[in-house]
């Protein structure tokens, strides 16, 4: 089951709206047949991969599934038929599914004589499945704060100067972040302040998922202000401004505007997400600002946060997160380290709000990745 | 010479005014015979506990240091001459004694025809005597700065709340940093906001080094204002106030106060910390609040940071670092990282200034700790 989700793991970034799904085949004397994993979306199961790799040998054999294979038909036939069919007598599945359309393979399996095992390393299976299920069982993307700050958690210098408090490294990796995200969304701020192109420019070399779309560039704009100029307006990949419901919007905004709820601060970041979910995204990149991503955090919308801390200190300047509804120490927002990982000289860090399972607002928190972490050693 | 390095470190912070010393004697045919570390001062000397133990298998053998023997007869006689009678063949030599007093050891030891090696694993060696190498070089006590903070940097909510934003394992940590160090420095900011006790207190059943006087308090108060029921006055352990030359000191700070000259902001640091390195400070811990941080930082008086980041996020409250003359990104305090660890939920990083030799500012960068990073992976 671990190569199966090593295998699932292949296809992050480039799936949406569909989940990650690895699977490995073995034949009746326990040799692997078969492996195979969800790719891109319209593209082949992991299970029909796997078996036709498998062939003959699939018959009477076992099959290692990351998520309950499906009962629908939809681009691609029903698995739970293709396993069927190929005769495979077990049936071994990590995640069930969650999904109410696809449902119900593992009942039929059962029904037609396969062993069905449910439970096998759920939790690492879940974890690289995250977004999908959050997307799936919470009705809403899942959502990952990216910040770029010293280590006393300034984001630019007293005079506003930015640029480069994190490494090259530390960029490509925010590019391969975006590339693997279905939206990158910022606020009205950002916009104005730093005009950014909100686009996914992984270096060359780098692995990317083969996607199906572009990725979704957001803003956040209650009063329809970004300019007609504004580079997220470039054409380079498709931009939707939410707006507020009362706004005026000029003429170069209608065709990316969406009209959502004024609340104080803005807009209804959870109509703004329901949005979003209803346009197939089932991951969420929230760049900043502070203001914005301080707002995500009160309204209890962040299921990741990832942090690039520079080996640097600055003292005085602007703050990587804005007000988030804490104002005395009760009200912090826990979370807890899920990786901590060198890129170039810059730390990465990887935070999970505290042992919540992958559902309304929170993923697993004991990945295979906390191992990441190294025991204390005397100082 | 690995060991003798491990050796070595087994004296941190009990040794003062003195280095921490290993020393490995192999035998003739190359067999361990003896091993010792500088455990307190006034205590043997490394070479001295080795030889004894070696006895007279130590004759034709060879003995590594991690630091070059003395040739001064201090509290005990000079090691160069214990290793001549003890007739060792040839002595490996990590590092050279920068102390003009003790140097001299090599050349005596030659001019007896003992074959001796330098610069064996001289970065490591250094790392392990960093706080001494430093009070020797650069004449002045080694200085780190420690803080405890969220991953946004605030060490406080906003309405001051701040108990407890880092684990019991963080804030035992910390009683072992104090430990380890001849001094605690706090500003009169934190002494009037806080009222710590500033002592050393490891929790029962950690190793603290035998010291041989308790960790001075040092209050940074320009003004004489430490009142006369502050608990650094407790008498628990001594305490050194360092007021402006004009300052009108009251009765109950007499017995601590030490005059420094006054500059903006406050006493001079520089002066402070040759008063200190008068007294055989070796090594001090700043322990806050942020303004005095700051200030050590903008003076380029700070040789090593610690931080511990809780995995939570306030978005608003008390920074970690104040001010630190650095008003644009030209001027950020450029660092490493040196070790990245958890402690408890918390994470520990020790930083160092950037690629700087032991001296002046601070230490070298590429010791064996930095294999505490782990490399990239993919996300
Ligand atoms: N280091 C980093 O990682 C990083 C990343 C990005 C940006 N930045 C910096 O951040 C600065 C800009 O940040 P900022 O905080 O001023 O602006 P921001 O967070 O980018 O945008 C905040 C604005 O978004 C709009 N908004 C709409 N609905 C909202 C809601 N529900 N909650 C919160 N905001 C909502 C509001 O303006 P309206 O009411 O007009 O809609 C609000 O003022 C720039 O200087 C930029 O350089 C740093
Ligand atoms: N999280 C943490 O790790 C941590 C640790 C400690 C404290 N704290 C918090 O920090 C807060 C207090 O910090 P603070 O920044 O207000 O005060 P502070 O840094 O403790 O003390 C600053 C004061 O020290 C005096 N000083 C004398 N010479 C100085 C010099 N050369 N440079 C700078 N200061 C000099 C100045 O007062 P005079 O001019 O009167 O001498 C100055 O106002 C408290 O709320 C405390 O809870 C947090």
């Amino acid at each position: 089951m671990r190569r199966a989700i090593a295998l699932a793991a292949r296809g992050l970034g480039g799936t949406s709206p569909n989940p990650v799904v690895g699977c490995v085949i073995l034949d009746p004397s326990g040799e692997v047949a078969g492996e195979g994993f969800h790719a891109y979306a319209g593209g082949p199961h992991a299970e029909v991969v796997a078996l036709r790799e498998a062939g003959e040998r699939a018959r009477g054999g076992t099959a290692y599934v990351t998520l309950e294979p499906c009962n629908h038909t939809g681009r691609t036939g029903p698995c739970s038929a293709a396993l069927l069919e190929a005769g495979v007598a077990r049936v071994v599945v990590a995640v069930s599914d969650p999904n109410p359309k696809a449902a119900g393979g593992a009942a039929v399996l059962r029904r037609h004589g396969v062993v069905v095992d449910e439970g096998v390393l759920t939790a690492e299976a879940e974890e690289v499945n995250a977004a999908w299920l959050t997307y799936v069982r919470a009705g809403r993307p899942h959502v990952t704060w990216k910040f770029a700050a010293t280590v006393d958690g300034r984001s630019a210098a007293e005079d506003g100067t930015s640029q480069w408090i994190t490494s090259p490294e530390a960029r490509a990796d925010v590019h391969r972040l975006r590339a693997g995200s279905d939206a990158v969304v910022a606020g009205i701020g950002t916009v104005l302040a730093d005009d950014p192109r909100l686009t996914a420019r992984p270096a060359a070399g780098v692995p990317v998922p083969a996607r199906a779309a572009p990725v979704l560039r957001v803003v956040v704009d209650s009063d329809a202000r970004t300019p007609a100029a504004a580079r997220v307006l470039d054409g380079e990949a498709p931009t939707l401004v939410g707006v507020a419901e009362d706004a005026a919007v000029p003429a170069h905004l209608s065709p990316h505007a969406v009209r959502l709820p004024r609340v104080p601060g803005g807009i209804d970041l959870h109509a703004l997400l329901a949005e979003l979910h209803g346009r197939q995204v089932v991951s969420v990149l929230i760049e900043g600002g502070p203001t914005l991503a301080g707002a995500f955090l009160r309204e209890g919308l962040v299921d990741r946060v990832v942090g690039y801390l520079a080996p640097a200190l600055l003292g005085a300047g602007a703050a990587a997160l804005g007000p988030a509804g804490a104002s005395t120490i009760t009200e912090i927002h826990r979370l807890e380290f899920a990786e901590v990982t060198p890129v170039g000289p810059d730390l990465r860090l990887v935070l999970r709000p505290k042992s919540s399972g992958i559902a309304s607002s929170g993923i697993a928190s004991s990945g295979p990745e906390s191992s990441s972490l190294q025991s204390p050693k005397e100082s």
